[in-house]
């Protein structure tokens, strides 16, 4: 697989193309042209052709994608044709969420851990996985080879729980604690921020009730 | 209030600055300039005073911004000010999650209903708020005049109550389904694509691996 230096937009959009393609997948259709796509999607057919080409030739000129080939090596560019040994750090109901959510799903991400600081919560098993108390965190981190750490504690600890991982030796984190946390350059890092994407959210209605108001006046 | 047109890169700044500006408030920070705010946060100190431009005087050159001033003007601008009366959709481990984070952070988000379709949830309580009949969600976002709708059901069910939610009368959507849906123009919608995250993350993973084994190559 050829990796090119590719910016943060076109690692956005893969995954979008993959969810249509699955789609695709599931209501049978075998080839679409990227004129199609882009319909579907709601982009042009050119940036679809230019992400494609990015990655190699996915199809001949004119006669469309194979929507199953297409699926297969946007999974493999994404990474999705590995497992990936997981752990959680933080039990709340965020954190049982996630387990429920990627386990439904099973798109490759094993959660062999849960780890938390609470002692009633330590010992309990969610999806037949036991959660295991934080201190064991980075030697079982090492000792298993975990290559995703998700984590999902409140703001003032997440920074600590990563540099545990990161001393454990993962290759990822998954953050959802409203914090920008700093690894090091081995490491790669995607944060989910609730808040943020709520205040953009109550950003939109307020600008359309001002625009609303603006009619009217 | 001034509402320029904006880009969607901006919007996805200002609640980025507001987390940076709580922490500073939390820490007592009082006045601090548009260098030491990029430091911080990671971009350069002529973007921070372009985005703040486009809403208005925000500090007098080379005085630095007032943190507290700064913090209540971006919550305006953000919404912030005002309370949303919000309903959530699909009460499980995800709709639970989000009902005690919103719950726990009091920013506003009033969530006074919860709906679902199963008969071993309606009725439970989750925060003293009372889970009902999913049948029954049309009637009451018109009668309370629901701010938001929170949608946490599969994929296959989202467009429905996103549709039920519109009918209602709802002005913002936010929704964790897996799929792109589709509202009118007048009705403001923001998802959170978990998946697509995940998928960002393991192809950094991916190309990180990729990159460590060229260097030893």
């Amino acid at each position: 697989m050829n990796y090119p230096k590719i910016s943060k937009a076109i690692i956005r959009r893969l995954p979008k193309y993959r969810r249509y393609l699955g789609q695709l997948k599931r209501q049978g259709v075998e080839k679409i042209s990227s004129n199609e796509l882009s319909e579907l999607i709601g982009c042009t057919a050119s940036q679809i052709r230019q992400d494609f080409n990015t990655f190699g030739e996915f199809g001949q000129q004119g006669y469309g994608y194979s929507v199953n080939y297409l699926y297969d090596e946007i999974n493999k560019i994404l990474g999705l044709d590995k497992e990936y040994k997981t752990v959680i750090v933080g039990v709340g109901n965020l954190g049982q969420a996630l387990t429920n959510y990627t386990y439904y799903y099973k798109i490759g991400f094993n959660i062999i851990g849960l780890f938390d600081v609470n002692p009633k919560i330590i010992g309990n098993k969610i999806n037949d996985v036991v959660v295991s108390d934080y201190s064991d965190l980075e030697a079982y981190v090492e000792k298993e080879a975990i290559d995703i750490g998700i984590i999902t504690v409140n703001r003032e600890n997440a920074q600590a729980v990563a540099d545990t991982l990161v001393k454990g030796g993962v290759k990822g984190i998954w953050n959802f604690a409203p914090i920008d946390l700093k690894v090091p350059k081995h490491v790669a890092l995607n944060s989910v921020h609730l808040s943020d994407s709520l205040h953009e959210l109550t950003y939109m209605i307020s600008t359309m009730e001002h625009a609303g108001r603006e009619d009217r006046d």
